[in-house]
């Protein structure tokens, strides 16, 4: 089946953005070098993205996701990715309440909760994987069991406040199985498999 | 001249203890997971510590540390190690108040700030490096601009609640240099050098 996994930038101290994240500065003051490592390496010409190495790879599995989960808040600071944020896949944003605008073009609002928001992207994204993206999207996802995959990009930083990835979870130990982390320009690329209960 | 060095072994969502830590329970609730790498691979019959391997190696830099840092919780939490943290090295407390009782051992209160309590800590450590542990300590030098490394066992584990390693911080950016990170059962090793602005 379809996996859920996280995608998340996040600084030493678990910081995914900045103080003060807003419309104009998605990554609030000081936050932008979290993303420093996409092109602290080679970075190729035509997609300004990593060329090669552990981070491309991380960008092409990124790529290869068959849908998107996202927060209302960051799909908002994103600009909603104009409707697309990769290859034409759907995004699903998670929220209370629908604007009364319709989403953006692959964009749609899901308001019937977290459940139902994966249940539709794992479907939309048939054998592929589904990705997660955002702090708040992230924790409704682990507070509800549903999330399968950690892919973490650990920043050599500080931030000391901001927005945190892991925020606001119930005091219940969940354990982690983790796979080999790999070194690139700028960041440790860090994956765990959430363990179920069985 | 002689390094101080944090060690801590943290959550992958940054908790250094689970909730209501308190002296019955120094790792809090659910929080003995955070320790369990020092006995999930080889164990030395001897010392009940890692026999090899990375975790080995960073036991050993540990108890070769001349002296240590930590702050009064850590220490009353782990009532005071007897006196004597390791081999006999000095342990400085540091506190707002000493209690009337004088200090078991090797370790003294320090009353008169973290800038003394690390110049007395960094005298008495010689050549060695200083260790400093505990959240607030680590906290304190941080914000201080006198933390020189920092070493954290990363478990793979979500606590969910508890006490964070990094936190109460100001809203400045500290660049922290990688060494590369190694794997042991139950744990991953991250080091990494406190930039310090020249």
């Amino acid at each position: 089946m379809s996996k859920t996994v996280l995608y998340m930038s996040m600084s030493v101290d678990g910081f995914i953005a900045g103080p003060d994240d807003s419309m104009e500065h998605g990554l609030g003051v000081d936050g932008e070098c979290l993303h420093a490592w996409l092109t602290d390496g080679d970075v190729s010409p035509e997609s300004h993205r990593p060329a090669a190495g552990p981070s491309a790879e991380v960008f092409d599995e990124m790529l290869g996701t068959g849908a998107v989960i996202v927060g209302r808040r960051t799909f908002e600071f994103a600009d909603g990715w104009a409707g697309d944020h990769h290859n034409g896949v759907p995004i699903f944003v998670l929220t209370r309440e629908a604007p009364a605008q319709p989403a953006p073009g692959h964009a749609r609002y899901v308001t019937d909760g977290v459940e139902s928001c994966v249940a539709q992207a794992r479907s939309a994204a048939g054998d592929r994987d589904v990705m997660v993206h955002g702090a708040a999207t992230a924790q409704a996802l682990l507070g509800a069991g549903l999330l399968d995959e950690l892919r973490l990009q650990l920043v050599p930083v500080l931030l000391g406040q901001g927005r945190r990835l892991f925020d606001h979870l119930p005091a219940e130990v969940v354990e982690l199985d983790p796979a080999e982390p790999t070194e690139a320009p700028g960041v440790l690329h860090l994956r765990y498999r959430v363990r179920k209960e069985s």
